[in-house]
């Protein structure tokens, strides 16, 4: 498969889970927000769960590109991680309730629990990472830093349930969590958007 | 109708949602876990939402009632409001996936999302009160209690998620928020299950 034909049948993915969400979304449904056929489909993806996967495995890779920040201080670093996790996402579709009625399978399906544990284990150790080196360098206060980027990513997992059960924007959660860094680092973001 | 025919209809309520999640879930699978009849569930609630209404208004008095503790001392009342939210479901079903089902649900269905709301400020106003009821004591260190308040409550939010996603214990994040409340508060509870 090129990346053409990667990239749009996992855009199309993208839009058939903001319009039918996770329990209405079907191969023919992915098919209808594409321009290919839902046999064409079936030829990259056995199912509808291969597909997901792999659909998982891209929004991992622009998490990560969206990551990749030249600078290598830490609180650049941890400013970068606070501004990829809550960009706004690419438009106004119902794509956070379609992650958590992901979420809400992973009991049931391996390969997307193996996905979501990954991308908690790359967010934990980002966070952590820019601690460390803050701490090192006498940026930051003396922190346990595995213990603020497992609350830190809490937080965050805890913020995607609010904005889709209580519809509470995200920035709540931002501002508390600028506020913990804040006393556990002496940290102040400069920008975040 | 009456307690026992309420009462039965809402355990049964709970059986149902463990065993077949909220997609799966239908009037008659409610019946087949109890002695009542299809017919007589919607003799008493027209559709499966209004059950699921009065299925979470009973959740929220149950929690209540973990909640009452006759001590007025605010590390104990943060005490009790931790083991009322931590304490394992009443078996080992599948209720955490349920009732994650039944937050991606909300952005469709007024009446849920009124009860999460409902919960959520329940829980704030709990641990707000104890905090502020410390801090004006002098047992805890000033702190910003709504502020406090909102962090646990949503690191409590992100609990449900990483057990559901990540097969992860919710103790993990019940140590983070002792650590924290301790920080905050120069707070150790003294015993939490």
């Amino acid at each position: 498969m090129n990346d053409e034909v990667s990239s749009e049948i996992l855009e199309a993915t993208y839009r058939a889970l903001c319009e039918h969400g996770y329990a209405g979304l079907t191969m023919q449904r992915i098919a209808d927000e594409s321009s290919l056929s839902k046999g064409t489909l079936h030829y990259h993806f056995d199912t509808k769960e291969d597909l997901l996967d792999a659909f998982l495995d891209e929004l991992i890779d622009r998490f990560e590109s969206r990551l990749a920040t030249e600078t290598t201080d830490p609180r650049a670093r941890l400013d970068a991680f606070l501004d990829a996790t809550f960009a706004p996402p690419q438009d106004g579709g119902d794509f956070p309730v379609a992650l958590m009625e992901l979420k809400a399978q992973a009991p049931y399906h391996d390969a997307y629990r193996e996905r979501f544990v990954e991308v908690d284990q790359r967010m934990r150790s980002e966070v952590a990472r820019a601690v460390r080196e803050g701490v090192e360098a006498g940026d930051f206060e003396d922190a346990d830093a595995e213990e603020v980027a497992r609350f830190v990513v809490t937080a965050i997992n805890g913020s995607n349930v609010r904005e889709v059960a209580l519809d509470e924007s995200p920035t709540e959660t931002l501002g508390l969590i600028e506020t913990y860094l804040d006393q556990q680092l002496g940290y102040s973001p400069e920008v975040v958007a």
